[in-house]
């Protein structure tokens, strides 16, 4: 059986395994304090270009949303986010257990537009009971989407221009932030989602950690008082040189692209192949995440070769699925799975 | 340098990274489906005779801390803890995080004692203004302690007794639990914890595991509704199978409880020999956690020799620091050590 | 100038303000123990043939909606409402505050559909990922809405039947329920509420009361523990009497009922006058607010006369006005408008 | 019966109800942004001396407290206050559902000592692991405290320095300030208040209103954004007129302070029969509360003329009692209560 259902179905990558066997007997300080985590935070911060700036380790996406939300919201604030947003839907009520709304924008193919934003903000403050209402205290947006799309460098500065002539950050959710740089149509680095975003998070689970993501903030004073109210939020690891040593292998060598590029490129094959069987794919997606709406029966025989996720309601003819590639995916069962469809 | 800062120095039990790396490539399902985790699950309620528990995995001490304590409590109530006890001091609020009060109780090296929490909750009903106060809804205690002591079984069911006939929970953080286990003065096993707490848990990140936490309740509706809490809380692996890995391997042959026994062995050693030289114990310890008050040149002087944490502030002629052992300690390091004292 | 901007522009009823001079030195208990307090109680139970009720008085309807709400939902659950419901748009977030997420449902004029609600939980449950989301815990619903409509007697029952065929509450925000029971169109009664509805408030801020809300839920346990988390959320009143003295009054020969039948008759009126000069009305409101779309110049002509609020923005020929009228509103001021129209 | 049991039985002093029957049919706009409530604000400043000062009217003490605690706070900060403090006690955990710690200090007959407030900072962050701790974040103090009890300007002054050395605001639950205000041994004024505390709030349910407290911030930044925060902790009367009303009267012709002299005299005239007849006051009270130990049987003697609170449990031999005065208490009832003890 071939395995295309998420990006997260293996341990480490190899070079990381080896790194933590490596070292694993080492004596170090808990909490990120170690020379591993200094490293590694030293590291992003030149991949980003941002010399000054904020990195904090926090273990999974869901507790880093919550706490870095948490963190930039006064209390009478919400988040603006696309209906679609993962903290609106699949955070089992995160952002609000924090007692934060997740206020929502229209989405397409999960991106936000910057004219739904200015629209959202302009309206609040045009209302006469806008104080009777939770205020936009900031934008999320997650780069590459949930559905696999991608803003551009344009697109990213608008959003960012319109948070700061209303003086709210803008937030973005990398959770498979690979998949977005190593993206053939990516015409923005690392150090230009550093520059555009006041935070932002290098996803480490779904691009070759084990665990781990590293929050950014390029103005350190955006993130004031983020250690303890990461350790209030549970999200702060005791043998954090765990998170250290990952993500200096991840960031010596250009390995944390390097590896989300090999995942693109096969899920690019993927989707080729089915273009090429005449098949629709449900979205334009340029990263490691396909969506292809499938004739029932061809997506039934499809499943004797292959685990995947149906995406939303089987239709009566037609269903859309999604296929995930990631840095552990073969070329070989790629090719396997090609012959089949 | 020879380290005794703490037991959660070094990554994870050379077993338990051979199993890791054995399993890194495998493909699995997220979030604990996966098949390691449910075997670990299962080794679990066998070890603790408890066959239908619920078994559920978290990752870090303060979100278990934090997220069984907001499922065990009603919303108006608080946990009744000892006032040293780790929830009311280092996790930075996360109980009050989620809304609740810790209700304080007088603290002897880290326990309480049955007639202060009868009291409490006597007192507390006695009062007729007790609806303008928060009820004490759960007891939480630490076993063993912050301060290395333990609770004999008849003090744990004297403590049970006493949460049901006033219907509260009884919660126990086991984050160094194998260390009590392995204890010479332990009088119990884990099918006795499992007996006589509502909820505990089972520490992993303390005891040889890279990370990791299995909270376990004898009964499964004294935790309903668990899973989303756990996430909602962000304390849920995508990987889950991480924890399920490490958790089979912990509870195969005994090993959770061999691995602390060699750290409690390694303990009484050193505090032997401290006490071989007439320095006097602070606490009367029988696990990993040694307390030992030392005239301030002894101490600068060992402070060449090995870490380990002062406990409090420096006194004017004499201090108390604590050293700790863990499944890494080695004997030689300690003969080491001892040799300097 | 003449006022129709809302049903809180004046003090209370003259027959309550009467009863509290009446009975302001007197000395009684705190809290809702007096003697007054009990006997509104047990008028509100009469009236609801609801012999058992809980009924517990709070101050308004925003800590009302977030307590009821607080206590009704588990830690993972949200609620359900129309996405122009009170608490989803003009509470600043109190229930997230809280820790819960508002669901929002297609509006009907202010209403939601008994097939959305049903769709909603069975989709929810039909999701496999359905623990990663937030629950649908209970329904929120307003009578009349803030749009003015009401719920029929069948419509109610059909709601109330999917919550209880799903296990969950239905709640009833009553703010303006005097004005709902005093339409023509009402098929029901108190009672009714009472039955159908798990819990349900009986708004008096808007209804004659110079404040405070009643709090009925027919089974009391629905209701465990309800005390303390009133005083928790800060809505416990110290002098209770006063809610007290004003609901037993508003409960003495159904004035509760009679005072908003005079509203909704002049409301009414004034709806027949816009008609009779051939304006639409915006939507079809049998209560005291009525919705209207007027030419601009006509709006600003009909300003000089009178104050009442704009819905929504300004268009570009005609913008839609909300008029309220209230226990307090005259005869001789609606004719006096009616003439200038 | 004669009673004395607490200041918050009766309605609101008749000049306050004559006030609000005067004004009861007029029409104005919701919220606070009447006239009324713009006088009452403005005569506040006046007697604050703090022409600039930010002063929103809330409901009750609890729901007061937990919102500009809940302002004043950062996320992972607590709030220092004495163990006996009405916000540790009597709050049902208000302010812990909004996500803080109370940190408590020893309490010396209700109050704090600079000293101790010193001590706890200093040693805060002399502690290593003070960011897994709950910071100190802000003082909160009683005036008068919970005890009748009362600080001295040059108490005030010290910590208001303390506070400010160390870069966090001081807040003065004035329940009963006016008791503070009115009693012999007060060397302050209503200014010096606003001048040393960044926020405060002036009582007036225990002082002459139905209901209604007025918070003070002599620099409006330091709450900003309260205005939403007030609504979202449901603390918003509609009918925002009628504390206008309240506050505009209590702040006419010192009427604030006069009527609370008016208490203070006649809790003192109580004081002092006790003290002839050899009773042992258990608290230096200067103010409107008075606490006094006496025996058992003429406790129960006195039970059967007066109702008044038992303070702590029955003793063996001798119970400590509390008599609280208030504006409606009568020098006839005074005197005739000394003939009986």
């Amino acid at each position: 059986m071939l395995h295309f259902d998420t990006d997260y179905m293996e341990g480490a990558h190899p070079k990381i395994m080896q790194r933590l066997m490596e070292t694993n007997l080492e004596h170090t300080v808990g909490y990120g304090s170690d020379e591993y985590s200094k490293s590694a935070r030293q590291k992003i911060r030149e991949a980003c270009n941002a010399p000054d700036a904020l990195v904090q380790f926090l273990i999974g996406g869901t507790q880093t949303n919550a706490t870095v939300i948490d963190a930039l919201l006064h209390r009478h604030e919400g988040v603006l986010a696309a209906e679609t947003a993962h903290i609106n839907v699949h955070e089992s009520g995160a952002v609000e257990h924090s007692g934060h709304k997740v206020l929502t924008l229209p989405s397409y193919d999960g991106k936000v537009s910057a004219n739904d934003v200015r629209k959202f903000i302009d309206d609040f403050y045009a209302d006469e009971t806008y104080e009777h209402m939770v205020a936009p205290g900031m934008l999320y947006i997650t780069q590459p989407t949930e559905y696999g799309t991608i803003y551009s460098l344009k697109e990213l500065e608008e959003l960012s221009d319109i948070c700061h002539s209303h003086d709210i950050p803008l937030y973005l959710d990398g959770a498979r932030l690979g998949y977005a740089l190593a993206s053939d149509e990516a015409d923005f680095t690392l150090a230009d989602i550093a520059r555009v975003c006041d935070v932002f998070y290098i996803g480490g689970t779904k691009v070759g950690a084990m665990f781990g993501e590293a929050v950014v903030a390029k103005n350190p004073n955006t993130l004031k008082h983020f250690f303890p109210l990461v350790k209030q939020h549970g999200a702060l690891m005791a043998k954090g040189r765990m998170q250290g040593v990952q993500f200096e292998t991840l960031f010596t060598d250009n390995m944390y692209v390097d590896i989300a590029r090999h995942a693109v490129r096969l899920a690019q094959k993927l989707r080729k192949a089915f273009e090429d069987k005449g098949y629709k794919m449900a979205v334009n997606s340029p990263t490691n995440q396909q969506f292809v709406t499938l004739p029932n029966d061809v997506m039934d025989r499809l499943r004797q070769h292959a685990t995947f996720e149906q995406w939303g309601i089987r239709g009566e003819h037609e269903t859309t699925v999604r296929f995930v590639t990631s840095w552990a995916t073969t070329e070989e069962d790629v090719d396997a799975f090609i012959e089949k469809i």
